[in-house]
Order: C-alpha cells, then structure tokens, then sequence
C-alpha cells in the first residue's frame, strides 16, 4: 500500500493511493480507530490488514478523493522523532576531499516536521539566505519500535519507505562548528512524500533502492543504496541502542553526490525551481520553490 | 507559581507546588481545561490566571498530593522541541584551548524528551559507556510561540525557568565528526526539574541567574548568566529565524565550565552518584545514578 496524509476541505486524514494513480482512498473514515497515519503505524499488523480489508473488500462506504482536491501532508504528520545521517554515501565521503578516512559511526541531526512540506506545496527560500539546497534521500518509516535492536532482525521494524528532499540552508549549516541543527530545521525547506510504500510491496527487499534527485528536469542525484556506508539494519541497531525506536519514527537514510553546494559555482535552487526526489518503489516527490514573502 | 508534572498511582497530572514546599495543588483535577501543562501554556494569560484563582480562591475541591506520594515527571511532559546549546559560557569556550575566537553564533543540537527523566528519577549509566557525564543547565520555557521575534520583546515570550541535568553519554559525543546527537540523547541520561518556575516570580528580571552544578555535594559548576556568550534574548531571536516557536518549546541554554570530562582524569558519574543542579528561583534538581541492567 501507499500510505498518504493530507486534507480535504481543511480536514485532516489519511488514506491510501489507489491503483488510478490519481485518487485515494480516505482510511481514517473507513477506520475511525485509526485517526492518524501515526495511530495506525502505532496499532501494527491488526491494523495493516484491516486497511488491505477495507480496500480490497470494503464493508461499508468506500471514501474516494481525487489527488486534485486534496492538499497532501508529509506521510506521517506528527512523527516523534526525525533522525537525519549526514554524509553515508561512500562516494560522498570522498566528494568532501578532506583526506578523511571511512568513518567508524554514523553522523546525525535531527529535523523537527515542521521544517518538512508535503508533495506539491511550496519549498520556501527564506529572505535571511540565497543558499537554499536540495538533498534527495530514501527514508525508512519505523513500525514497530524497540530498543537495542540486532542487525539481524532490523529491517522487521521497518513499516514503509518514503522519499525526502532534506533541504538546507547551506550558510546557516556553517553558522557553529559543530552542529548543523539551524541550516537543516527552516521551516518549509525540505519535503517528504507523497507517500510512503509499505514494505510488503517490496518482494526483491531493500537492498539495492535507488535515489535520484532532479531540478528542472535535469539530473542531480543517482545513486544506489549498495553504496551506502552504514546500511538500513545497521543504522536501525544504532540508533536504537541509545534512544527507544517508535512507531512512525523516520530516519533520513542520507544524500549521494550532486547536491548544489558540490557545484562550482554552486547551483543553489531559485523560486520557480521544481525538485523532484524518486525512490524506487515510492515515485516522484516534487516541489516548487517559492520566495518566502 | 511552580508549576509540576507527575504522576500519581499512575495517573498522568500537573499542578502547583504550595508554600510549604512538600504538596503540590492538582492543578489537572482542578481545571480538567487544561489536562496537561503544556495545554496550559499554550492557553496563554487567561489560564495563568486561572491557576492563580484556584491556589487563591479556590471555587471547587481542593485536590492536595504529598510530594512524596507522586512521581515527578519533566515539567512539560510531551515538548515538541527541545532545543540545546553548546559552548556558551566565555569562561567555556576558553576551556577548550584550541585557540578558537568567540563564536559568531550558537551551536545547537536537539534532545528527545525520552532522553530526560523527572526530579528524584533515576540517571542511567547504559552498559555501552562508562563516560556518563553531568551538565548543569538552566532552561527556557516558552509560553508566547512565535517566528523572527525581535530581541527586544523575545523576554516576553518565555513562561518559566526550570533546572536541566543535560546528562551526556561522552565517548558517544565523539563518535562523529560533526553533529553530538548520539552523545546527548541517551535515553534517561538527563533530568529536567523539579518544576519551572513562572516568569513572574522573577522580580528582578532574568539578567542574573546562577546555576550551580554539586554531586555527591562538592561544587562542580558554578556560574552566572551574565557570562554567557548568548544571551536569553538573542537564543529566542536565533532560533525563532528559522523555526516557529511554540508553547512548551524548551530552550536549554548551555553549560558553565567544570563537567566531569574537564577534570584529568575526567571525574564521569558512578551508580550511587547524587548530581543536584540549582538555579535561581527554581531550586534544586535531584537525581541519583543507577547502572542500567
């Protein structure tokens, strides 16, 4: 399934694509138990399959609306916790030129939802800067959560994957030595969506994804996740050995080379500008970028 | 008024600690309006006044806990940003004696709330770190949110002042090159408390706060707000340029020089440790350390 959030007439529900490509199925008045996304993560495989119920052999009134009327969300609205792995493509390790080797663990920040937007609502390049920078990722939507959690068994805790542009503001990124927390949180920098694709549907695993991030139609990004330096499992265990996973938890897996700032002069992004971010298994994500007024 | 979260057999409430400093007024059972702290900050000025009128003229039942009969949470219970700053003590920055000017701005990173327990709960030592280390902060708790809020009004958009063990996991801080969240978000390795202190309790203004580090009752840290780097004022207006504040956002403002891994050899936490942390106007937060098993 592909799981989506936004608003119809105000309102805010979730629901799931449908085979059209073009409308969606609203869940949450088929399965008021589950008000949110979040509330349905939370109740697990109960819940999974009474959404495959309620699509495939519906009992009472199916609830359709066509993309067109609705106001798209990030997927999950209320996450507990961004997680965000900063440089994890060994291609990009050596794309900084700074003689450093392999790192041993993996660097993270954290982004709060509201610096996020959904599929087709305006990235906004605010009046403070001019650097404002796409980073096309995949994300893993936590499901079950837990603490301490064996590679071997990691991606069972993964619920679905999602497509994220972790955009930045790339002069603020530099404002301490440490710490990139205000160049990674503007609000309404980066986008998330439009969905994300349970990963039932992933039948060869999550192996071998693949990443692309496109401006205008010209490509930026391309990469595979076989090249990632701390791969799904891994960062699952990790971050879990400190903090509690839970339900709805992303974790922003990190960027392959190509971003803006890499360009010489830099190609930071313009209003007018469309990114597109494209997972496999998920779609397109795209955004326009507008002046903050 | 010192306003408290805590739980009682169980049950989730807030409320007011009275003048004998050993019961708190339940606050939750008094105006079921506002079930959580943070529903009463977001209130605004009406339930300000609305808690004064039930400490003073009470209109219904009196519900009375011993503090000895509850269990103290962190003062807002479900924040949905908790913002940290690094080095920003002048006496701090000089500590580090790498020969770095003073900064240009703030170093930020972010806690979950997991990573805090409340007064009197116990500090974690996990099995995979023997560098628990105690930072003794006082923080921000903003009632008015608000974006790019002028550094002259900003004062008016804090709530209440509270305690903050910004307990950290040292060898974890390190394990990247940029970016310490692994370090700092260790669940239970720090402690917000007992309560926060209502701005207008401060008579004097919020220019001259002391906060005082002690465990096991030697003097660790021991300084004054009239040192730091960046003050209260400009925190507010930073970080409101990029991000909308919100009530119950909690702003943790740094920490004076003297932690455990300033000391050669460094003094880390052992179970049995007692870390107490005072700031002016607050009092004192507790907390004992116990070996995670």
């Amino acid at each position: 399934m592909k799981i989506l959030s936004f608003q119809y007439q105000g309102t805010p529900a979730w629901g799931a694509l449908n085979a059209d490509g073009q409308s969606v199925t609203d869940l949450s008045a088929m399965l008021p138990q589950y008000p949110t996304a979040l509330a349905w993560l939370e109740a697990g495989a109960k819940a999974h399959q009474a959404a495959l119920d309620a699509l495939l052999q519906p009992a009472g009134t199916v609830v359709v609306r066509q993309l067109n009327e609705v106001t798209l969300d990030i997927p999950v609205t209320q996450p507990r916790k961004i997680f965000c792995i900063g440089v994890n493509y060994a291609h990009r390790n050596a794309e900084y030129k700074d003689g450093s080797n392999l790192p041993k663990y993996p660097s993270i920040f954290v982004r709060f939802p509201s610096s996020f937007v959904g599929h087709g609502q305006a990235l906004l390049q605010p009046p403070e800067s001019q650097q404002l920078d796409y980073e096309g990722e995949i994300a893993l939507v936590i499901g079950q959560g837990g603490r301490r959690i064996p590679q071997a068994h990691a991606l069972s805790h993964v619920a679905a994957i999602t497509c994220v542009n972790e955009g930045t503001i790339r002069d603020w990124v530099h404002h301490a030595k440490f710490n990139v927390t205000q160049g990674k949180n503007w609000a309404a920098s980066g986008s998330i969506g439009p969905w994300m694709t349970t990963v039932d549907e992933y039948t060869k695993g999550l192996d071998d994804l693949r990443v692309q991030t496109r401006v205008n139609g010209e490509l930026r990004q391309d990469d595979s996740t076989t090249n990632l330096m701390f791969d799904f499992a891994y960062l699952i265990h990790y971050l879990s050995t400190f903090t509690e996973l839970e339900p709805g938890d992303i974790i922003v897996t990190g960027t392959p080379i190509g971003a803006g700032i890499r360009f010489d002069p830099p190609k930071f992004l313009q209003p007018g500008d469309v990114v597109e971010v494209e997972v496999t298994g998920v779609g397109v994500l795209s955004n326009r970028v507008e002046q903050e007024s």
